[in-house]
């Protein structure tokens, strides 16, 4: 990335270079952070919007706030960037969310002013809320603030939090921060209620606001309790988003104005005295100081590499992605089936639910960050006879794992999971993987799980789920779909528990792959076969019920590798272990290819496969291994 | 059991048969339900306040609503004791939570009047969402009811529901059933506000807001905007738990007389022709009509048979339970150790807290029915250096997953889970089994998995997980301890990943077992050595990381039989297969003896072990099996 100068940006490295800069300076500076931002994003890709909305608040906390000390906690942290710049991090966004530079979300690892590695929403309040516990347990006197935005609040877990936040008798602030834009648009009601509530404000109203706390804010020594009634009494202003905060007791100020850092930093320092929780809520602009981000936060939520001048472009890749493939399937399923519906958590775009919900608005649901509800409102919709579609990314599912056990699993309701961004990810990282879902999943009865070599076999697996009576789950990677391979061997329908094989060998070796990573195995074997050893490449279409052919196998004298993108633990290959000792079968020659115990850090997701060691090299080296 | 007459009861099976009755007649059935249900709890165990405090109310809903079509959706479920009496199930009630009888809980596999099995919290607003958009799809005008407790309202994901409540355009009912009572004392701002709103209501003023609500409802066909409107105008006293569910635009009504058959009958006719969502809060007194459980309603939340006349008697058991160990020792940690916090979700009591929160107040944290929360909680307190112990059963941490995988393992944190209930539960049935602890968690990297055997395993094991820098998982089932055999083998300190002999046997085959249940495994070892089969018994301790000692049993020429009180999927026994497997060793000869792919019905904990196959007896035929 070529250097770009700054003016006043150049200097600053950490929080303290910021406290002898002016108002005047610190505008100039979240201008220079803006540009900054931006040009960083449009070379390495990463989540735009989000962080020009939150610049200048994350100024004024830096100033007011001491984080070598005080703790700052980020709900989903996708907009840290400003904060990782003025803590130390600024060289490094040449590599963000890049191997061996940084990460796109908060992260200890590289830096103490990270508490948590974070990237899911809904646990800021919470782990604020047992940082807060220990310093009243400790009497210390560090100053603890959550930072969440407005569609992260509406999260069980983050309400969890507030109706507990009782238990904290010191200061604890939660920073709403509200775009009132979620990575879509937000729903329920709260998120309608604050839009609408924003739209009655006018700027002169967030003026007066900010005024008035500050006026009746208790000063230091002063009698919180009293100051608070006071407070109460004068600010007679339609403030209504307080009535959730005030039926939980919560202390709620606002709303503010979050991009003007003189009176953030008045605010942030009135508030740090206060000796209990309390909320403040500001409002921002996602996007601000972007025009294309500004006229379009969904779009630049996260995005690939982009120019920064002139026309936008979002380079989009070559080929299809399974994304792609599920959306247009998704579409057509329900063209021929009314009883299809699609259901998200505030991921209509990632998911590819986009062309659905235009298509058929009454039959799609989006319950905002919510994945247990989205769960719990299929298994009511399946009870009923219809076909959700839950549509969720792998990690964030772990949301829903005791929904999908009691609710569907148990009651075995034909509930289908759309599991994208199953296995490694990429760019996105330790908390974005999707390493888990075969093993939680395939303990539960009743569960079928899929998972489709290409976009052929994604079409073929959602058809094939929508006609089951039980419960499925269909996992698949980001990343394109590979439909030019054997196409003819691929289009093979899909039967309950049965298993595809891609070729036959001659020898006794048997790839027995799950999902895209198939074709790391077919590479393999190509490369095998030059070396004149002929191994049997099995697509294996289920993790669960297993094919009763790979069974058979293992009765025989062959060596069986699986390879899977997943956990080596509880996963694919473990299944096939379980069924192997369950049928008392010679299982020596068993060797299972998988992510190994550890968090796979930031990196492309084609890097990730082959250092975890599920790529093709490693598939010939383990067969050159048992062929010793 | 006894057989009683009673007057009206013996004439009633199914709803049809109470809507001849005049309201006295229902009363003086209520009290022969009261009787029955009493009587029949001291006979077999069970819930016994929550149902007698439900008891006016369910006869009330049963009047109104046609559950052959509507659909009544339960809350954990506890309460549906005069349901079941009430659908058919009444002369089962001999069998009740034993084998081949009826569940404690709604189970749709008894009778069509049961929706879903539950036993969880947060599930009956989030499933009712769903059967209210099904039908709203489906045009179809069955009336949706969801019964929930005060205790469970404050779940997140009853409160995920509750913000997307805007979805539904049609009736859906939402019955607060508030007894200001959770199973412990209800924690958090939303219990304490609706305990204080409570005690500031006289009688009078529940049949005042009756009548006015009954004044100024909506009549078929009357515009509910307006008539919602002109509600609210003339309804000016404190309703104030209002306001929570105004902040989430819900139509809220109440409180109400929960025990006043004629009144309910009333309001809920009335409430079944909104034709949108609409909360009823209504006031009961727990354990309503039988005096011990009204005095002491904790004690009599879930119990085991008792007397009915003059003295109450709760039999303990003869032996000392894991949880009483429990009990005693994180309170010796307590003492010496300062940094010693414990956690809980509403089961002070079932997770053995009480002596602690008595003797260590300020320590002591109860979050409610909120799962999630509670570890997000320990993460911070760990952050902070705090030793959190989070005492959640294994069938409720599944609610915890996600915060488990993010906010504990990826950051390392030292949290102990002390997984109270984990395996098979016995009579709780098939809800409360905890099967899939060691799978779903030794999946994440950083943690440590522990099983002890016994008391004085248990003891050792907290211990050892007070001094960890990991995440400990510490897992124990619902039985007493058995401290007697070999005692002084069992002493052996804790070490990380060091497994225990028990017994060496001269002999190829090798008995490995994690828990408790390798008890089973010595019973069998005596038997088999009265038939000159000489074993090797070993107590696993941890599942992960696996003793490199059990590694090398792998390597020779052994046989061994895994034995654990969980799925065999992804398991203890899965984890050994997986190490094998990766150590390229003969996993010829490895048997795993877990629970199957299925849902266990209740009874009794020990014929669940008998009936899956983890008892002595199949040990031995196992290991003869291997002899052949």
């Amino acid at each position: 990335m070529q250097s770009m100068q700054y003016e006043l940006l150049d200097k600053i490295n950490y929080p303290q270079d910021i406290r002898s800069l002016s108002i005047p300076q610190l505008n100039k500076l979240a201008s220079e952070i803006c540009h900054f931002i931006t040009y960083s994003v449009s070379k390495s890709g990463g989540h735009l919007a989000s962080n020009l909305g939150a610049l200048e608040l994350t100024i004024a906390m830096h100033y007011v706030f001491d984080f070598t000390k005080d703790k700052l906690v980020w709900d989903v942290g996708h907009q840290c960037y400003t904060h990782k710049i003025l803590t130390g991090r600024k060289d490094k966004f040449e590599k963000l969310r890049q191997k061996d530079g940084i990460s796109g979300f908060p992260s200890p690892a590289e830096s103490e002013y990270d508490q948590f590695s974070v990237g899911h929403a809904g646990t800021s309040i919470p782990t604020a809320l047992g940082l807060a516990l220990a310093c009243q347990q400790q009497k210390n006197n560090d100053k603890i603030v959550a930072f969440v935005g407005d569609a992260s609040i509406v999260n069980g877990a983050n309400f969890e939090a507030l109706n507990n936040l009782g238990l904290v008798k010191r200061q604890m602030l939660v920073v709403l921060n509200d775009n009132s834009m979620a990575i879509d648009v937000s729903q329920g009601a709260i998120a309608r209620f604050l839009s609408k509530v924003r739209l009655s404000h006018k700027y002169e109203d967030l003026r007066n606001t900010t005024n008035r706390i500050l006026d009746h804010f208790p000063v230091v020594g002063k009698k919180v309790e009293g100051a608070l009634e006071s407070f109460k009494q004068t600010l007679r202003m339609a403030i209504t988003p307080s009535r959730l905060f005030e039926s939980l007791n919560i202390p709620y100020f606002g709303p503010v104005d979050g991009h003007d850092i003189a009176s953030l930093i008045q605010l942030f320092t009135a508030m740090s005295h206060l000796n209990r929780p309390a909320v403040l809520h500001v409002y921002t602009k996602k996007g601000k100081g972007f025009t294309p981000a500004d006229d379009n936060p969904t779009k630049f939520h996260s995005t690939g590499p982009f120019k920064i001048n002139g026309e936008i472009e979002i380079p989009s890749s070559c080929g299809k992605s399974f994304t792609s493939i599920f959306s247009d399937v998704i579409v057509k399923l329900a063209k021929d089936d009314e009883r299809v519906i699609a259901i998200t958590a505030a991921m209509p775009d990632g998911t590819g639910l986009m062309k659905f919900r235009r298509q058929f608005e009454s039959r799609y649901y989006d319950v905002g960050i919510a994945e247990s509800v989205a769960v719990d409102i299929a298994a009511g919709q399946a009870k009923m006879g219809l076909k959700p579609f839950v549509c969720i990314y792998s990690t964030f599912l772990q949301r829903s794992y005791d929904q999908i056990f009691q609710e569907v699993s148990l009651q075995n309701l034909p509930v289908i999971f759309c599991i994208d961004r199953a296995g490694l990810v990429g760019a996105d990282g330790p908390t974005h993987h999707g390493l888990m879902d075969i093993g939680f999943l395939r303990m539960m009865p009743n569960m079928i799980l899929l998972a489709p070599a290409n976009g052929i076999e994604l079409e073929a697996a959602l058809k094939f789920a929508n006609n089951s009576k039980n419960p499925v789950a269909i996992r698949y990677p980001k990343e394109d779909v590979q439909d030019d391979i054997l196409p003819d061997v691929f289009s093979k329908p899909y039967e309950l528990g049965k298993s595809l094989t891609l070729k036959s060998g001659s020898g006794n070796i048997v790839i027995l792959a799950y999902g895209s990573i198939v074709f790391e195995a077919l590479k393999a074997a190509e490369v095998l076969k030059a070396d004149n050893i002929d191994v049997t490449v099995i697509n294996a279409r289920f993790a669960k019920p297993l094919d009763d052919n790979i069974l058979s196998m293992l009765n025989a004298d062959n060596s069986i590798i699986t390879v899977e993108d997943h956990y080596t633990a509880c996963g694919f290959g473990a299944a096939v272990l379980e069924a192997a000792a369950k049928a008392g079968t010679n299982t020596k020659n068993i060797r299972i290819l998988g992510v190994p115990d550890d968090y796979i850090n930031v990196d492309s997701r084609e890097h990730q496969i082959k250092a975890v060691g599920i790529d093709a090299e490693t598939i010939i080296k383990t067969v050159k291994d048992l062929q010793k």
